[in-house]
């Protein structure tokens, strides 16, 4: 079978009636749902008219009754007979769900939470110095949060590099991008956007490693052999002044090489649904994680979509610069100084990660081949036009046609990335958005 | 960076000099390193000349005295110095060693525990009958066995449909190709092979599920429109007696429609090496998984690379019957009686899953197009002329180029795949293997 | 820009009104537009009522008079004028046409000739001994017929080997697949679909040449290193009382080896329409061409599509056999005697090359990746189900998810191809086609 | 049998030996060989010592005597007999080959010509100002010159749009990317490289056509679901004095939007081997063609290999503006006005077109897949820094690994293309280079 995508809702519902009397349980709520022991969450929109509740769940219109602080739900859908019963009490409630597939197999009865989707906490944003101490290789929900921000914080924290070792070059653990975090946001909920805004990203060391050899997905049969398959380490120095790199032990054309450092983060994610296991640190996927996109530095967002409450963000895997692609495996693989700037945007489903500076936005495709990962960064991109600009597919080829850049972002890794931009200078002139499209939106 | 792979050691030896007095330590070890939490396991092979002893770690030869029950290690890499420390007490020894990465950062010390590999345990091999309670959804190095069995001895035991549901329909797990197992196998090394055969697969109820779409991977742009991208269950009948799939409600002209049933494993995998995280049991890789492919029947033969101690073997996903590569995203699903008798071969290292029946000898590819998964499959294919049947490069191309035959398997998950053939009666005249390769081998 | 594919009409008329009055120029007509210099070929349907004229040109509808021998016609689309006169005489019209493209350019006349879609010639199939003395290197509109059949009529001729050298290994012609053609098939239109049935294709000489390197479309980088980029060519002796191949200097593994020969067409083409060049016979695509497909071999039909009137056939590139692909870039290449006998379905189009055999039907698809291609062909046989059997989208869905089979039929060449097959035994399940699908459609 | 590739000669001689006396065959010759029928040209070199004479023809070395003005050459591989005979005429030899192809087949005498490469002509460079009357639509090496230029020189002329209409709207020849030339270079020679720098690209009308949907290649199941495949013309209008293209008939969000022209080359090629066929002018490779890289604009220089004596340079397909991959199928198609002057690289090849510009390096890899074309375009600018800077396989690596930058420039037709960049502030400090690498070896 291929690859499960658990489901719990995806219907909104249009429900303007219940506007008579205050409705007590009405709005949008976050439910768990312990699958045989796998948790599954989601967010559930809830209408209320009197006593009478209504709203979508395990991809049925469930209605119900409100009596005595216990509210009984009965599914829509003949063919797949859907029941459940949950004390309520304030903005929580916790009960059961008993939900066939309607295909022949026995109903099932699950066990649930829901608490009432949070407002955005009062009081100013603060600033987080966080010091890690333990580092994680999957992107998991299940890890316990380090650390629990509002949206509006400061995060100032550091990242070991890819290999373990931090800043004083000390090795901390097992290798393969350990991250740190995972940092719980307040309110976040699936359905919703994290943007993370990239304060600063600064060397906190002055070497960092790399390989000599390119990667299979980027040689023909000629490089193939001229590379003979070899690849071997090497040390870059890092002059944190000057803002150079230049190799330890040059060859014999490379003595005078320099190029200049441009710190980026080769990872951040989001928690993706525990039952869909745990990706390692080295995978990429709708979450985000290994990107290794070399637009991933001070001063632009990135947009990842929200899969469990709280968000669970990571970051790791810095790089004190890189070209395209991550063409040797390791980029100039170093330690970090990082500040992140947290915000959340409620309700807006993004498909994919995306990323915004000053001049562009950008839609990452993120897949097994170059060729899949163009198609999904046209989808990713085109969806934005779509929603933050109205656009019709036609329009929406019109401008890309005329304006759309692409750069192939990642082929050191499963995934293959690449990334359609588009200036916003463009945008401009299709007037919807003269502020920043996410961020319009995030107020 | 990209995903990190962890080679504890890759370095035989060629040591026939500890001939001459009886080596206490000399021959095959199991060793196991904790680096910082996460278990990483390998064979290490070592020589003994007196009180001599030599073995490759950590990617370097390592040389030591044994005295009074203590193995001091040495390793003879200026750059990377390494050292190490254990205590040895019959077959088992425990200690430390402390590695350096040679590019600045601070060595090291890791905890290790090693023991000698076992031989072939004695007497017949034994039939056990197991009923699983317990079913995982990752191929995961960190989960408990369910039954411990010798090479040789057969397991007789039931797999639930991908969805979770058993025989009777009941659903007992999270779907998503829930797992029976891990089986520990007794001798079972890094750098063995596990040869599975299929003894019996059988259906035990008259239902199973399917979708009715193609996934977007088989679809070009005029499928796609034409399917408009919906997809939704679909319920076959199973007559067990006459061996037949007819659908529960066919369309207008389907009614009279019926394939012979033809049961498989959708999934069998060995665990992979704990630190690159446990693959979710949609995924496939080098360890076999979610490969969904139709030769993995009844009367085959499947062999798999063996990363831990005890190789944890999983299987699970069984489908009535599948047309190539899965293009539904679901089979026919169903529950499955299963019966498999497991080999070990000692000392074979396998480069992905193969497959051998009556006919045939094939090489499976796994990647994330079709054409990366081509070039695997032809990679793994002619490995094993060349391991097998001693055959150069020219002689390999001379003989696929005149006898080859190709399969895609796998079009519905993550990784596509790609089979490789060759008939055994082609081989028989290559005059090497007059016996099956892989049974030759296991002797 | 992208290619350019020049499309006269593609507009059917429903056109039942014009049964009063016996039709003279209704009905199914040929047309050969001369665009600047360049013909292009489609096929015409005319309806009349009276005088009145009515057809689908330059794809749009155009009406017209009918008086003394001349047609008048007006073109009915406001936003492109067009406008035509020709005069008629029999069967047989010539004249010019007047278009805009409606983006404001000038308008412009172009001269055209047609003829009304001959009916089958009379009397019984012919034999036609044909001995080549030209072959040509390109499948070309523009080459001139070696000799013109009636369709069902057979053809006995003989192919040089890719390499241009015939039975007696004389050179005739630069290597690079020289076909043997074109045959010009009476009656043959655009819309029309050649079945061609392979009745002999028998050895005519006792060897063959070929590579013994595997192309680079076919390695990993493993594979790549091993093989270190060198071919060679290859001497193969074809024993043809025993059926078999054997290499003339086999290596130190190989001096047994032995592999039945199947002698297959590498090449089969029909012409494509000039305005998009004329492919070298090294290349394929929907007119078929360099497929070196191994199951085009003696009792195998290939169905191709006619994109200009007679169709043109081409065929050589003869295989004395081929493992799947044609991985060493040259199969076993040798001269064969060819024995073709030549069917025209009349107004039926196909997607691309199809081939039947008396177990299965099969799609080609052929594209510039293995995963291309593998969607085309996808795309091709289920076009095929949808037209012959009227299965649905979902129906469709269903018969290839239980039933489809796959092979990777050719790497060597600019396109790879993938051909999706499904057993006969299943279809006859379906009800609607009792008789071999095209045969029926053919009578 | 795999596309045939026609290889003359590729043997370099390391001759110094013949420095006594004066010479008069050796150096460099052009060589033209008849094979039946189809021309094939080659650079040959000539060492001579007395009347004694050596050259590398048909892969192997060949030495002969010049005696009364006939010069007899015999081959020295002995599998493999070659002779050849010809009459020598000051600068120019004709005669006959006589070679086997060391595989059984009988020996084959081919008529060839042969003139000494010429050297630089006199005198300085001109203008040439042209007037096309003849568009063609194949990249053909059997195409009449349209005019003799001397490297050096500039032509001043026009191209008319894809769709075949000039300047005045007026259509001049069946669409399809009709191009101005060929133009014959005199002195060029296979073997070398023709530069073509890009004076003047300016617009000559004041509208263009593109079309409103994103060719397949470029879309996900998604897209392709919201684009239903439609696609349909749109008529742009450009402002010549604002240097702005917009909307004729903008759709409810693209009223406002503007977006700057930025006229380029849609196709710039030199034909290639007649051998190979004559590729049509939507098609691409090694020999450059319909590449839609939207850095060939004014102030670009493109580097083509030369195939053919005169080079026969061929341009058009002018896009008013394009965004990245022309993801429409049709860019901003339009008329224009052409200026560019070519000169000649001898003795150097390039593997695939490059660009240089102000600032940058450009590879480009041109495949059917944008994996196979970023795999190409990464071995041809790797291919530039290790001839032009000497480095070694582990510098490039290094490099590119810190500084390349991707660009996906096509995916609209049959060959997708990625360009790999560098930038030149980076190459400036591997020392070897301080001029243009081209241009310095263009001296």
């Amino acid at each position: 079978m291929r690859t499960l995508t658990v489901v719990l809702s995806a219907l909104a519902l249009a429900g303007p009636a219940w506007a008579q009397s205050p409705p007590s349980l009405a709005g949008r709520w976050s439910i768990a749902v312990d699958r045989f022991g796998t948790p599954t969450y989601d967010e559930v929109f809830l209408a209320q008219d009197g006593d009478k509740v209504t709203g979508g769940l395990f991809g049925q219109i469930m209605t119900g009754v409100l009596a005595n602080g216990t509210l009984r739900l009965q599914g829509k859908d003949p063919k797949r007979p859907a029941s459940g019963e949950a004390k309520v009490s304030g903005d929580r409630m916790s009960g059961t769900l008993t939900v066939s597939d309607g295909f022949g197999g026995e109903p099932t009865t699950f066990a649930f939470t829901a608490s009432r989707a949070p407002t955005a906490p009062a009081g100013p944003p603060k600033r987080h110095e966080f010091k890690p101490t333990v580092f994680h290789r999957q992107f998991s929900a299940m890890n316990a949060p380090v650390l629990t921000i509002a949206p509006g914080d400061t995060i100032h924290t550091t990242t070991v590099d890819a290999g373990g070792s931090d800043e004083t070059g000390k090795p901390r653990v097992l290798g393969g991008n350990p991250q740190t975090g995972p940092f719980y946001v307040q309110g976040a909920l699936p359905g919703d956007t994290l943007a993370i805004h990239i304060v600063r990203l600064k060397l906190n060391r002055d070497w960092a490693i790399s390989d000599d050899a390119i990667v299979p997905r980027g040689v023909d049969l000629d490089l193939a052999l001229k590379g003979k398959g070899a690849s071997k380490p090497v040390r870059w120095r890092l002059d944190r002044e000057k803002g150079l790199a230049m190799l330890e032990t040059p060859g014999d054309h490379t003595g005078a090489y320099v190029v200049p450092v441009r710190p980026m983060l080769g990872c951040i994610a989001t928690a993706p649904q525990p039952a869909g296991g745990a990706p390692p640190s080295g995978d990429s996927g709708s979450y985000g994680g290994n990107m290794d996109f070399n637009e991933i530095v001070e001063g632009a967002t990135v947009y990842l979509p929200v899969s469990v409450p709280g968000a669970l963000l990571y970051f790791g895997d810095g790089h004190a610069l890189q070209g395209d692609g991550e063409i040797n495996g390791n980029a100039l693989e170093t330690s970090l100084d990082v500040e992140v700037r947290v915000e959340l945007i409620p309700g807006k489903r993004v498909p994919g990660p995306r990323v915004e500076n000053e001049t562009h936005i950008m839609g990452m495709g993120l897949a097994g081949s170059i060729d899949d990962a163009y198609r999904a960064a046209n989808g990713n991109l085109a969806a934005w036009l779509e929603r933050d600009y109205q656009l019709t597919p036609s329009e929406i080829a019109e401008v890309l046609g005329t304006a759309v850049e692409y750069r192939i972002s990642e082929v050191a890794d499963r995934n293959a990335g690449v990334v359609a931009k588009i200036a916003k200078a463009r945008l401009a002139t299709l007037g919807k958005a003269s502020k920043p499209p996410e961020k319009a939106a995030a107020k």
